[in-house]
């Protein structure tokens, strides 16, 4: 089934203890396609400006991605970051964002994204996540990401997006900004009593967790010796998770472990290398050697 | 069949965010032999004071613990921690630590210990390890843990006892300390190229890393939500993998997981409530339980 997200399509400047990229393919609704492209066609909504590399959409529509819902903005500048990590890959420090286009995102949908039945909201104020949702008339399933800045600054807004959602996705910090809880697990409960049906909290290398009303789970992260650039891991979870259950049209409690194993699976390719560089070079049938040898490492 | 612990019998005193405890049970080789006692019959050795508890003899002894091995100094006193943890349990610092009897500590193995197949040699100075070392004639699995202490102030020591051991057993800072990668896959590859057959990476609340030669894999920690106290998890962790490894008399690589698993499963006792209090209301059926649900969480 198709599957629509909407976020962030970004030139990226990434400093590693690895070395040192300058304005390459990034952002969460890039990464997030990529990574569903190997289960499902994906129709991607973002905007980008002028300078916007015409490769980049070729690169894109190489995949199952239809940029039809990317907005390219006359006289505007694409949308930057600049990150560094530190040594350990954990942590990492934003050195310049520059907004430009991505100011004024407002996206309208096209029709065939308001009709399609899976959708992600990535990275993006929780305003705009509502008014995308508005017009999501044709969606039975919609999960969202968010982040510490619209915690902080858009509570009001954020939940009510929780109250109108099947699932969210967030990182640790988040999780634990978002409910005021410490203990995961906790953290993982409070904000299942806020709305959406399903909560998973990503780990990063440690894994995610999963939390419905019926279960409570975590999976480990798939073990990389090979961690070049965590950028984009936590969109390319996101992506490989929804990617799964769009081919499933499915997403039962079965169909979701299913899909977060994928979704793991999905990341722990994407940080072997700078941007997409790892993703550009395999295919679905890689990722299915290495769930195999995943499903061994977790059966004794 | 037999498996004999050696290290340290304390009385802890623990501040956490839920409250404080003074002078309890504690000490890694009283949380690992309680670990294990759920599979095997175990022989403890270490030393006390004149001011240890009788209660606490009784109630060891009320486990299949022996405590042959288990000096009481006349005119010395217990060793003593005292430690608090910080708001999200992950962290703690030690607040006082007094030797006491410890200070000497320096066992002559009883002959029932001197001929146990299973061995862990605990928390203790590295020079202390090897002299018990040499002592286990009949030993056919040792394995060890260790601490930032002496990897930094016994190097020579530690690497002889690596070239001697079966297996080692060491927390994520001590990985990273000892090898000086920050990557945990490298660390605990690194850590295998010194001599063990088999590293083990405990990662607390993420769960366990296991390497030899021939494998690599993550168990994820027992969601639990009732974190009250921390302390004692890793030995715990250690003595539910060394006693099932015992009972089963094997370590093979098929026991050597179920083994990791039985570890973070009694672990995740310990951690919910102070000392050993959670670990003295449950038996082994409890075990058996949390493990259906373990397995459970892991398939997919």
């Amino acid at each position: 089934m198709p599957l629509v997200v909407v976020g962030s399509v970004a030139l990226d400047t990434i400093e590693t203890p690895l070395g040192k990229r300058e304005e390459v393919l990034g952002g969460s609704a890039v990464y997030f396609a990529w990574a569903a492209s190997y289960f499902t066609p994906v129709r991607l909504v973002g905007v980008v400006g002028e300078d916007w590399p015409e490769e980049y959409t070729k690169l894109l529509e190489s995949r199952r991605i239809d940029l039809t819902g990317l907005t390219r903005m006359p006289g505007g500048k694409t949308f930057r970051w600049h990150g560094r990590y530190f040594d350990d890959m954990n942590r990492r420090e934003t050195i310049d964002v520059q907004l430009n286009v991505m100011a004024e995102f407002d996206p309208v949908l096209p029709e065939a994204c308001r009709r399609a039945p899976f959708v992600f909201l990535a990275n993006g104020s929780t305003r705009m996540q509502l008014r995308v949702l508005d017009q999501c008339v044709g969606a039975s399933l919609v999960v969202a990401d968010t982040m510490d800045h619209w915690i902080r600054t858009e509570r009001p807004q954020l939940e009510e997006l929780l109250r109108r959602i099947g699932g969210l996705v967030l990182n640790e910090s988040e999780a634990q900004l978002l409910t005021g809880e410490t203990n995961l697990i906790r953290a993982g409960r409070r904000a299942l009593q806020m709305g959406p049906q399903f909560v998973v909290i990503k780990k990063g290398e440690h894994g995610a967790m999963f939390f419905s009303r019926h279960e409570t789970y975590v999976l480990p992260a798939y073990p990389t010796e090979n961690v070049v650039d965590p950028t984009g891991a936590g969109d390319s979870f996101a992506g490989g998770m929804m990617g799964f259950l769009a081919e499933k049209n499915n997403f039962d409690p079965v169909t979701l472990k299913e899909a977060m194993a994928y979704g793991i699976l999905v990341a722990s390719f994407t940080v072997e290398d700078f941007s997409l560089d790892r993703l550009r070079k395999i295919e679905r049938n890689d990722l299915e050697r290495r769930m195999a040898e995943y499903r061994r490492m977790l059966s004794f």
